[in-house]
């Protein structure tokens, strides 16, 4: 057997030849990912200052407890306002320094959801009075929706918010014991103010539904609760995700607030008590659609970081079998690996690509409403319900399964990968269940039917674009049968929409005995024809955008997205006989040429995996995973790593005397060896 | 609107109609899954015990830091030899007590890994002097087989344990970096004694294979670690999981061991440096195959728990719009729901039968290995990779969905499905990756396969058991396409016999262009077909067992179980033409039918669901779950929980001071406020 590499320095090598193979240009695919080179600048700037800085060193806060990775939390925010002082940040650049900091701050509840719906739904009076304050965080809020007994249906919220005309006052009250706040993001221990929202009840005792109210917390002066509220902390969260954000209980009794607390833009009670109606009231949900909005680019990154830290571990681990060489083989070149790994990484491009085009569709929309056009709010309310399914659904299994492919490796906390999820799995049952929404995005779709289906001459055109697979539905299209194979985006997205219009067809037609889960299922249909055609446009658009051979690797990439998908949805499509030469059964798996397609396509792009990741311009500090290090020098951070354990600071651990000690001795004597020499 | 009762108040009276409702005889059915009423009575009684017993309150751990629950740990363990000494336990009912005490322990590693490969292979000079204080824990064990660089892959093991027959030693080395062993339970802290598995070189430099040692690693008087050797604690796991196991590392520097400290039943070298070959290789997969079987038990009550939990809290949770009597809806009567919670709770019972079928497996092969009959051993070997991946896969993710199912109050360490999470999923990739599994699998139905393909009128009944289905493949099986309806359980068996079948044949046509996750596919399907047939037995077997009542809910349920596992492989029986009806396209979906059959058979189950967690037999301290809790004060339970959260104990937060303080002041300034009463 030849000499052959030590595993610690052939990792090395390893990554360093998947670098020199890969014919990514990582530069120009990087601005590509980030938008534009201004912005992955502004990114890089900020990391590089970040990192830095000895305040955002996260190596050690998984040795604290939770009450103290809170406080260390709150050193972190102290000091990132200091570098916007020293640096003269923007508010925006204050916001995305916080966002690439690596831990969650309960200070973003002030500028993600407090700060937002005051804005834009305060009256002007608060805002002459708040308005400073709250833009310079000389006050810090939050927003008090949940409560213990009610999530997702606000109409089933307990607080009250009476309005006395005597005083002209609300009378803000928790009457039950289920009626308080609960989930509260910096409620618990960090914010002085709160946007609480109450069922309005006016002097005749009429419930108008809930409305919000901005009360104060805390003292200004000492940060104590203020008399008849009740605060708290509602503990840890499951496999310590959001352990810095002091998730809060509040309670009411009887708090008095005046009558120009209530956010009064768009709903006002008068000053003797009378209620005055909203001119359009959808026009408040443009804030929780932009934070869904968000979630499609957050889970980009999320995926991408997941996708990074795999495919580069995966790269330089060597297991198994002998090559010929007489090394063992990297594992990225099972198909077991790249087949769970690459799609992860097709879908980070694919969500990212998507976050974009939602902004811009975003833009037009909020544009529509300033003009009082709110033409695009309920389409835009079916496609974000659905992308929020999917693609946290999506994400949140990537992460896991980026996670089991570093094989057992992946479960050390240094891998990095457990806290991404730990971080990322509320996003699942938080911001509307996906269960909860699966059922909006039917009832769209199955609107759009309905009316499409009852005037079958009408222009396809006129479809709202979440529904434009319903014109399939018509014959001429329905005749459109021929596929122009795997490698054609095309077939896939032809397939796609396909199943979409006959699930959303089969399910009107059963609606009055649906099975249990036709609305998962035909939401994710509806939702996955939508993206399909969204990155069949994203790929036309590559050749404008990219050098030929970048183009062509980020297609293949889009693409595998595209095939992947379609494996997913082959039950729908095999049952619906929609699937090419469905008919030829038991000549064998139909559903072979398709995989094959994939296992090429992966062949294809496994050369081009690494160039991809390093695309993404994460540095080592921003991944904070021992597998996933730039130069793959996996075995020695693992190493390094592990000597940060406190238990490693003593070689015989606290308790042997109290605890181990005693059982030797115990075990010794009942085996008649208690004086022996051992 | 009439009174309602309050929310908290409701719960309660749900919980006990929903007990009222069911008509399952918790007692029988509970004695029927603990395997009879001994059994369970035996585990009540340590439950009770433990229970009672303030060192195993596990209200306060998740409080502490790693290092903190270590020590807990530890004393718990001290506790539990206390009380084997007071109640005079036996080592079967010590080990009882401790896997149900609801933390790891380090000490675990000693009886399950390290004191059985002891027995079972060591020579009987080793035993004679150490056998005693083995058994009785004057010496605490490890089992050291992972390396930094090799995991599955033992073949690439690199430590080295050389014979020098001069001195009659072996010389145990960790020649290079990675070939420190790593992740080894109880080496980090606890241990004194380890099998180390080395590659065994002779004399002439001739590398034998891995074999295994017996090794000193800390001294029994002070315990701390012996000269040559370097202990640690490799760092905290994902998710927090397994904090209280000191995975740990261990480097050799040329320790020296005596010739009979080699385990050396099976495999010795002479003291002139001969090696004497084993009469069986694989005669020492026995320990192995027998952790892995207990894993389907061992997923049994994990899904047990998550059901349990689960079902409780969405029985008792209200949400949605109002029912007739002004309540909102129980949320287990959502589709959405129920048809996730279900199919966990079948399951588990599935699991739990299966489990006890395979120990009565175990005991036939033991008892013909102690024979030297090794012939039931290759598909015992089959049969157990293939269980190991499909319950892993599947608990870890029943766990994941009951817990996505409690909507937003899953996410919170109260839940009590974050622990079971984070301590079950290394499952998935240890004692043998998933993925590397499947390819086992394959290999022994590919092997069946071909053999019976080459003799076609070869004797169905000579198929292994885990390949029965391959009967199937006949001409005059083939022509059984008749189905009696989707409430015959034998429906689904003959569908996924056919399915593997199908897939096998398939598989070993394409088997060189395979796509990229042929192996997963075939190896689930495989295992499921197994599967199927038992639990078609199982079923037959009911109504020995239980009353007609009874025994009726339990075929309900595992069939359900076969109907959940039809539509996961509907995919696969459309393309290969196996499914009913598949012929029928375009006049509609055909799985629809057996969709809505699982939904009636789960409306028919509905109403039991409450009775069947019942009787799995759990305490509130068992479950450790404020939603699970028995009475549905799931509410009063989440508050009560809070009130432990150390951030409660004061009302303003610790580093208000230094870091919160000056922000809010900074703001004031710059809002022009600063002297300003607010």
């Amino acid at each position: 057997m030849a000499e052959r590499s030590t595993p610690e320095k052939q990792a090395r090598i390893d990554m360093q030849r998947a670098r020199e193979q890969s014919e990514v240009d990582t530069a120009l695919v990087r601005d590509f990912a980030y938008g534009g080179q201004a912005r992955w600048e502004e990114h890089a700037h900020v990391v590089d200052l970040l990192s830095k800085d000895p305040t955002f060193d996260h190596r050690y806060r998984v040795y604290l407890t939770r009450k103290e990775r809170f406080k260390e939390s709150l050193k972190l925010a102290k000091r990132m306002h200091d570098l916007q002082d020293k640096h003269g940040w923007t508010d925006a650049q204050f916001r995305m320094a916080m966002e690439n900091v690596g831990e969650s701050s309960a200070y973003s509840m002030h500028y993600v959801a407090f700060e937002p719906v005051l804005r834009s739904q305060a009256s002007d009076e608060l805002l002459a009075e708040y308005g400073a304050l709250i833009a310079n965080r000389g006050l810090l809020g939050c927003y008090l929706q949940t409560e213990l007994a009610h999530g997702t249906n606000v109409g089933g919220l307990e607080t009250t918010a009476t309005y006395v005309p005597e005083s002209k006052e609300f009378v803000i009250n928790s009457p039950t014991f289920t009626s308080r706040k609960w989930w509260i993001g910096a409620a618990g221990k960090l914010a002085t103010h709160g946007v609480v929202s109450a069922l309005l009840i006016l002097p005749d005792g009429k419930n108008m539904g809930p409305h919000l109210f901005f009360v104060q917390l805390r003292s200004l002066d000492d940060h104590r609760t203020l008399p008849g509220i009740t605060l708290g902390d509602i503990g840890p969260k499951v496999f310590g995700g959001f352990s810095t954000i002091d998730n809060g209980y509040a309670v009411f009794d009887h708090v008095r607030i005046p009558r120009y607390y209530m956010l009064s833009k768009f709903a006002q009670v008068t000053e003797d008590g009378h209620y005055r109606q909203p001119p359009h009231s959808k026009i408040s949900y443009g804030g929780m659609l932009y934070i869904r909005s968000t979630m499609v680019t957050g889970g980009g990154w999320t995926a991408a970081k997941a996708a990074t830290i795999a495919i580069r571990y995966a790269t330089v681990r060597r297991q198994g079998s002998g090559t010929p060489q007489g090394l063992e083989e990297q594992i990225i070149n099972y198909p077991a690996v790249y087949n769970r790994l690459l799609p992860v990484l097709s879908r980070a491009y694919v969500l990212l690509l998507l976050g974009r085009h939602l902004e811009k569709a975003f833009s037009a929309m909020n544009e529509g409403l300033a003009r009082g056009d709110t033409s695009l709010l309920a389409d835009m309310h079916a496609t974000t319900s659905g992308l929020k399914v999917l693609v946290t659904t999506a994400v949140a299994q990537d992460i896991e399964t980026a996670r089991r492919a570093l094989g057992g490796h992946g479960f050390s906390d240094f891998s990095g990968l457990g806290k991404i999820y730990a971080n990322y799995i509320p996003t699942t049952t938080f911001e509307g269940d996906n269960y909860v929404l699966d059922l909006q995005v039917v009832r769209a779709a199955v609107k759009a039917y309905k009316r499409y289906a009852s005037a079958p001459h009408s222009d396809p055109s006129t479809l709202p674009p979440t529904a434009r697979y319903l014109r399939l539905l018509s014959e001429q299209s329905a005749a459109d049968k021929a596929t122009a194979g795997w490698t054609d985006p095309h077939t896939s997205v032809h397939l796609l929409e396909q199943r979409a219009a006959h699930m959303i067809r089969e399910y009107a037609k059963h609606e009055n005995d649906l099975d249990a889960s036709a609305p998962q299922r035909v939401s994710r249909a509806a939702t996955e024809a939508f993206v399909a055609v969204q990155v069949e446009s994203f790929i036309q658009e590559l050749p404008s955008q990219l050098p030929d051979k970048d183009a062509h690797i980020l297609k293949d990439l889009l693409t595998l997205y595209l095939l992947v998908t379609v494996e997913g949805a082959l039950a729908d499509l095999l049952s619906f006989g929609v699937f090419p030469d469905c008919q030829q059964t038991l000549n064998g798996d139909p559903t072979g040429d398709l995989r094959r397609a994939i296992k090429r396509l992966e062949l294809k792009l496994l050369p081009q995996a690494i160039g991809l990741t390093d695309a993404f311009g994460f540095t080592d500090w921003e991944l904070g995973s021992a597998l996933g290090v730039y130069n793959g020098a996996v075995y020695e951070a693992l190493w390094d790593s592990a000597q940060t354990e406190p238990q490693n600071q003593t070689d015989v651990v606290d308790g042997y005397q109290e605890y181990i000690k005693p059982v030797l001795e115990r075990g010794r004597r009942l085996a008649g060896r208690s004086g022996a020499k051992l």
